[in-house]
């Protein structure tokens, strides 16, 4: 394309009316140009006060596009002799077709995946295949969420504005060190009182949650094809998490008093352990003192490291909260885990862990290393919330109200069902489960219900191998009590459908009619 | 011991003085003797009403400490014939000596780590050895970081205060889905027209930076043994985060024009490459068209997945911003990530990818799958704050003030040096590399100085082989005015003590003297 050419080219594309401007229009155009190879590499470009006479346009912005292009490598300006456009065309010598891995040594080094190249990774379908997360976040009976309404928000945001005020610019920058430091100290506080945690503020570290917590031990501690056992069923997100960075699991089964290894496991000592002692995810039985002793006892001997996550801790209606399986371990091996998201409310993306004394430091670098994590500003506003004993009268306070909708649930279920469906899970949490006749499917159910409006999780999504058991898991904390009834009485008529098949008979003989 | 002894040994530790309420002191110190054996299992406990007398405590005190052992499994209570002590100790079966892995199906599930079990893995070893995150991050001439005493906080303030007082509570909860909305479509509006990205708010994912977006993009896109290629040298938290993902780092060199893949690399297609085209990170260089439309081409043939980290693009001082990597791609196979961290402040943990069309479900599943993110609220006062007009000024204002700094510290370099030490780097980012001769130690100086209170960090610890430069990376966006010439003063010293021996024979000869 000679010059004359490219006035045309141009003008006949150029839209005054349109709301770009001329000059995003022009540069935009001239790059189509050189990249179609329409401008050929080394073609003199018009002068910037030619080109602007004969598009009519200002010759600044000629000039501006001239700089830009330039400035881009699209053309090469020489004082005195003009603008030329460059030679942007790819290197032929670098895409030559070449015989794959000719050379020996880099046939070894060849990618280990069979996976097409250029889509999804065998790792990253198989995440996406087995995701477990919901679209819905909020509602009758999101399991593990509490109620966000109840949050002191106006008390938050008045300890906020007051430290945002005080222009405090180390709260702006990056956060090394683990965390900001009165937090680890009220949280060490209120772990060793709350949950009989053994700790410092030394060994604190701040993460955004549980998934972060269990993905920095994972890889400080463990190596690609390590074994990890988890409970049979677990928390789908625990999953996720080992898998994808490269461990394997090993489900080990659960009874009444928590994990029971069999022989064949027990003849396996994994790299890592990762257990919810307190209250099993998502079936809620608690971990007996024996059971404690001997995973402590076998880890100790085996150096198997334990996760212990002791995510809802904090909601128990009947007995007072229990200790935590790290204020038994002697040997140093138990990484404890927690979050505030259940506590105050998810989006706050607070975690800690508890490390053992001998690998605080290794922690520390590992958290900064990985993650850059910042978020000073609001782990100072936490700090500020926990020291004036905000954070223990929300639990009360929620402990008392989660408390009252679980027995308005249960209330609702006996109603209907009698004790024809058990409520499995000691008194505690944000959610029991309702089990479900054996042949039942319930994700089916699951399904019917999100349709009739009502969230329910299918306890067989937790399962690593084949359910044993079927139910829903049916969260009663973030549903305001008057709803409790009439979003059970629609989640009991699904229920009845699959289970019982007394609605769809009703349903069958109301279409025939 | 029998109960009378039981009395005596309470008795003995109970501290009435110490600020510990007697009830977690008595449920301590029998929990204890429970667990060292001295009441034995099946011991019967004295009743609540003696051991209260005995003791000289509130009955009360006694029978909440008896529920609460009930409740943890240390003891039993049969109503009628009292409080017995658990059989709690570790089941002697599970932990009989075994033979190691006998099974032979079980052998081949063994770790497949030889390192020491109980420690530190090899991947958490290698992190934490080669770990580049500094103990400070603020102050002369510290590299990367933004001058966050001129973020705009009471603007950012009061807008936060009005979104907390609207009280949206959807904005607490998870958020799945790749983020706020009117966030993602903020970005898209500014990504399109700063930096030509080519994208609609679907195709933007939020993250917490740059680490998380390429966490997420290589859990998704590769599988563990894959090679990457990483620019040699690179941002150390890159090749943190490839490596502990399992990924094998394939460093590729850099000249004027930016990545400069030799033979043996290109008969090696990665399965991805990691590329800063604007910018490169550390040295500076802008990525040459004809470079670019190279590789593009090159990973199309190939199947190669390409991330473009756009990390500090806005700040150009020469010149308008250059137009992404990301709009020139055909084929949908640029990641492109970036983070307002160095625009607007570090600590605020909010970065961006934009994904390609066809991968965008993907993305937002792993992004909610593996990180179960939230931070909502931050992410709407975000929007508010770029949709009021509030982040361009902001970059505008701190484009000239950056501009300036730079300009001043290059001026002290020339004072000091003449051209002797070069300054590496196009007109851009936050930090230049200083050059210094070849025998001198970069990271020597960087510890000396480091010593002397003025933070610059090795460019030998940016690469992943051997340096072929040495030089500094210094940092001069965070820095007031008034104090970059004193501050180079004292890193001039330092420099010229290693690099020509001056100061050091300075020093010599008074010590003799």
């Amino acid at each position: 394309m000679d010059t004359v050419l490219l006035f045309d080219w141009i003008l006949a594309r150029l839209d005054r009316t349109s709301g770009e401007p001329v000059y995003r229009q022009l540069l935009s155009l001239m790059q189509q140009a050189v990249l179609t190879g329409q401008l050929a590499a080394g073609t003199k470009l018009p002068s910037s006060r030619t080109l602007a006479t004969d598009l009519g346009i200002a010759r600044n912005t000629v000039l501006h596009v001239y700089d830009q292009l330039s400035a881009e490598g699209y053309v090469i300006s020489t004082t005195g002799s003009g603008t030329y456009v460059a030679d942007t065309r790819p290197d032929a010598e670098a895409l030559a077709p070449r015989p794959a891995a000719c050379d020996p040594k880099a046939a070894a080094d060849a990618p280990v995946s069979t996976f097409p190249r250029g889509g999804m990774s065998v790792r990253g379908q198989r995440l996406i295949d087995e995701a477990g997360v919901s679209a819905k976040q909020w509602g009758a009976f999101m399991p593990g969420v509490p109620d966000v309404a109840e949050f002191p928000a106006r008390t938050w945001s008045r300890l906020q504005a007051r430290l945002w005020k005080s222009a405090n610019h180390d709260l702006l920058t990056y956060a090394p060190g683990g965390g900001y430091r009165p937090l680890r100290r009220a949280l060490s506080d209120y772990l060793r009182v709350a949950r009989s945690v053994r700790c410092t503020p030394d060994q604190i570290v701040i993460t955004t949650g549980i998934h972060q917590s269990i993905d920095l031990t994972v890889r400080l501690l463990t190596d690609v094809g390590d074994r990890a056992w988890v409970e049979e069923p677990c928390y789908w997100g625990v999953r996720s998490v080992l898998q994808s960075s490269g461990l394997k699991l090993a489900p080990v089964p659960v009874d009444a008093e928590g994990l029971n290894p069999g022989e064949r496991d027990l003849r396996n000592p994994p790299r890592l352990a990762l257990v919810t002692p307190s209250h099993q995810y998502p079936l809620g039985m608690v971990m007996s003192l024996a059971r404690r002793r001997t995973l402590l006892e076998y880890a100790r001997q085996h150096k198997v490291w334990i996760i212990e996550d002791d995510y809802d801790s904090e909601f128990r209606y009947g007995s007072r909260p229990l200790a935590s399986l790290q204020g038994l371990d002697d040997a140093g091996q138990v990484i404890y885990v927690g979050s505030l998201g259940k506590t105050l409310f998810p989006g706050l993306r607070i975690g800690y862990m508890v490390v053992p004394e001998h690998m605080v430091d290794a922690f520390r670098t590992g958290v900064a290393e990985l993650y850059r994590e910042g978020q000073l500003m609001q782990q100072a506003v936490l700090a500020e919330f926990i020291m004036d004993g905000h954070l223990t009268s929300h639990v009360r306070r929620m402990r008392a109200l989660y408390g009252e909708r679980r027995q308005l649930l249960i209330d609702a279920v006996t109603q209907h069902f009698g004790d024809a469906l058990p409520v499995m899970g000691d008194e505690a949490g944000l959610h029991f489960v309702l089990g479900l006749p054996e042949g039942c499917d319930d994700r089916a159910v699951t399904a019917a219900s999100y349709e009739a409006g009502v969230i329910v999780r299918p306890l067989a999504s937790y399962y690593s191998g084949q359910p044993t058991r079927k139910g829903l898991l049916t969260g009663y904390a973030c549903v305001p009590n008057e709803q409790i009834g009439p979003a059970f009485a629609t989640l009991a008529k699904v229920i009845e459908e699959h289970a019982f098949g007394r609605a769809a008979r009703g349903a069958r003989s109301r279409r025939t009619a």
